[in-house]
């Protein structure tokens, strides 16, 4: 597999809140190769906490890419026929301009001087670097999570770009349960004294606050199911209770683990935007409903949604499919047993690989 | 309907953890009046964040009681009939001894030096004011969440003592998601410096991170649904997104006020020492199963459970009630059809109602 790491740049961006922003680098990463007609390009979108790092092995930290099981050669996305993209969003910290990035204004890190950004924005970013590579439609725009709501935002926004869309495990606006979760996550981030108002760059980072976020982000991607089958009650290292505050049980370690690794790939600054993108993110925000919102759009779709996904419940997906159907829109639909919540998208593809793998041969015929 | 409200102390306490723990002093209330054959007493077991108010207004606060919609003259409790004790639990911060209790070997509040305590412990507390009380046996021990827990804990740890016992929304042992929750609102706690290892009394308390972990608690006791219901999508006296980190939707204000008011009423340390209590909670614990845990019990069950309960599920009660039936005891198991999630049990008291009050009067009528 050809892999090609890289860094772009662009000269400046329309955001959503009104102003513009530049200049901007998007890191991207690219796994096959493009076809002549420029037929095969698939763009793949992270989840929250995802980069463009997406397949194969990085020269950087020898650590496969977040979607490694789904792309590459004979893999779901296979990479023997297609081209696929991956870039990482607008707000984040690993290679694309966001909050720790230096401001040419000031030559300081952007800290909270950074925009409040919209997946609307991650996208119209993702749509200068497409338009760079001289792509003219893209077989799929897929991802989960927020790389799902990405991919629904592509299809509205972009239609005739888009020849198909692989929204995964994703929904059309987040619920009340969802920004409540992710306001947690920023509540403890700025609690941190060490946040300092977001400017703690090249100084101690709000490590425990960023922590604390992750803590309850982990548990909101498992399920129940899937911690009893991996945890259970079992104590760490002991066969009785401490009767004390230190990690009694493997569940705690694991967070706790989780939590403090998190501060070394993940800026807390990042955090905060690219959630609140999250909880802005409504495609019928302003319209009378769903349907009109997807107006629009004029792609394939194919949604799939995980049985034990409690923090984006297959009903959402459900909702998705039916605001589509009532447009005439071509949709496939399954939900996924598995047992792992919310990271099922990540960790049980073999079944998700096989749909994929039909979806795209289909959609590329259908398409010459 | 009489109420009164007191303190007894007692000389010590015999710990799980090995250890005695004295004087111990017992916030309790009761309503209604004990009749001559002290037959008619009912002990109702507060929750996590409870406390002995459980009915009537408050001289302190004016506030209603946190089961005034079940306890009273007529209602699910009838106090014509009944005479009901709520006393906060061992650890808490509202009268009984805890964390922040003066240590009278050293004249300084306990904070970590307070042990830590189980839901045993709490129920062995009970035990000596039921005692103190000259009740032979209680008619019945009953309370939701952690009160739940008790409530069982009562009736295998003291069967000829309770005539029956109702365990609502509750669990013989916590789960690994469970124990989660709870480890991320006391590393929330920890992680804030005003913690300072918990000795923090006559100082700033930790009121950041203790806001942090009430509102994650607050998300767990809500329903996906009824959080749609109550907030949905609203923004926050606003027509568009702030494109800021103040407040923009109406959840992210609700938990934030319900978080910062927490503060003014519960002891950071309380909340370690209370949720490490549940997390240990687990009857089945050195036993070859949770039937052979259950041998002593004898007393007769109302086991009520919520359908929109996530936090103690359905499936916990239903546990409960398969190894109460497997050892012969008399169970009657409900599931209420409710929106409210974990807080149904507090909110939505209608069926509940019902449901005690014949169970009570059956009851009263065979102990006879």
């Amino acid at each position: 597999m050809i892999v090609e790491c890289n860094t772009v740049q662009f000269e400046s961006l329309t955001l959503d809140s009104g102003g513009t922003l530049g200049p901007v680098e998007v890191a991207y990463e690219t796994y096959g190769q493009l076809n002549a007609a420029k037929s095969n390009a698939i763009l793949a979108l992270h989840a929250f906490s995802g980069d463009a790092h997406a397949a194969g092995v990085s020269h950087e930290t020898g650590k496969p890419g977040w979607w490694d099981n789904m792309i590459g050669p004979g893999k779901g996305f296979d990479t023997n026929r297609y081209f696929v993209i991956c870039s990482n969003v607008l707000g984040g910290c690993r290679g694309t301009t966001g909050p720790a990035s230096i401001n040419p204004a000031t030559g300081c890190p952007y800290g909270m001087s950074f925009p409040v950004i919209t997946i609307g924005d991650m996208v119209r970013l993702q749509k200068l670097l497409i338009d760079w590579f001289g792509i003219e439609r893209l077989l799929t725009v897929v991802g989960g999570s927020m790389g799902g709501m990405q991919a629904l935002e592509w299809a509205v926004s972009y239609p005739g770009r888009v020849v198909s869309a692989i929204p995964i495990a994703a929904t059309t606006r987040h619920s009340a349960q969802q920004i409540a979760f992710n306001e947690v996550g920023r509540q403890a981030i700025m609690a941190d004294p060490d946040w300092n108002g977001g400017d703690y760059y090249g100084r101690q980072p709000p490590a425990r606050g960023l922590a604390v976020a992750r803590m309850v982000g982990h548990i909101t991607y498992m399920s129940d199911d899937s911690m009893r089958e991996k945890f259970g009650r079992r104590l760490r290292g002991k066969e009785d209770f401490g009767f004390g505050f230190d990690v009694d049980f493997e569940v705690e370690s694991y967070l706790r683990y989780r939590g403090s690794q998190f501060v070394n790939r993940f800026d807390a600054n990042s955090y905060l935007y690219i959630t609140k993108a999250m909880d802005y993110f409504d495609l019928s925000f302003k319209h009378a409903s769903l349907a009109e919102a997807l107006e629009p759009v004029d792609s394939r779709f194919l949604v799939i949604s995980f049985s034990s996904d409690w923090l984006y419940p297959s009903y959402q997906s459900q909702e998705t499919v039916r605001a589509l159907r009532s447009r005439n829109c071509d949709v496939a639909y399954v939900e996924l047993e598995s047992n792992y919540g919310h990271d099922s998208f990540l960790v049980d593809v073999a079944e998700q690989s096989e749909l994929v793998r039909g979806f795209l041969a289909s959609t590329f015929e259908k398409a010459q």
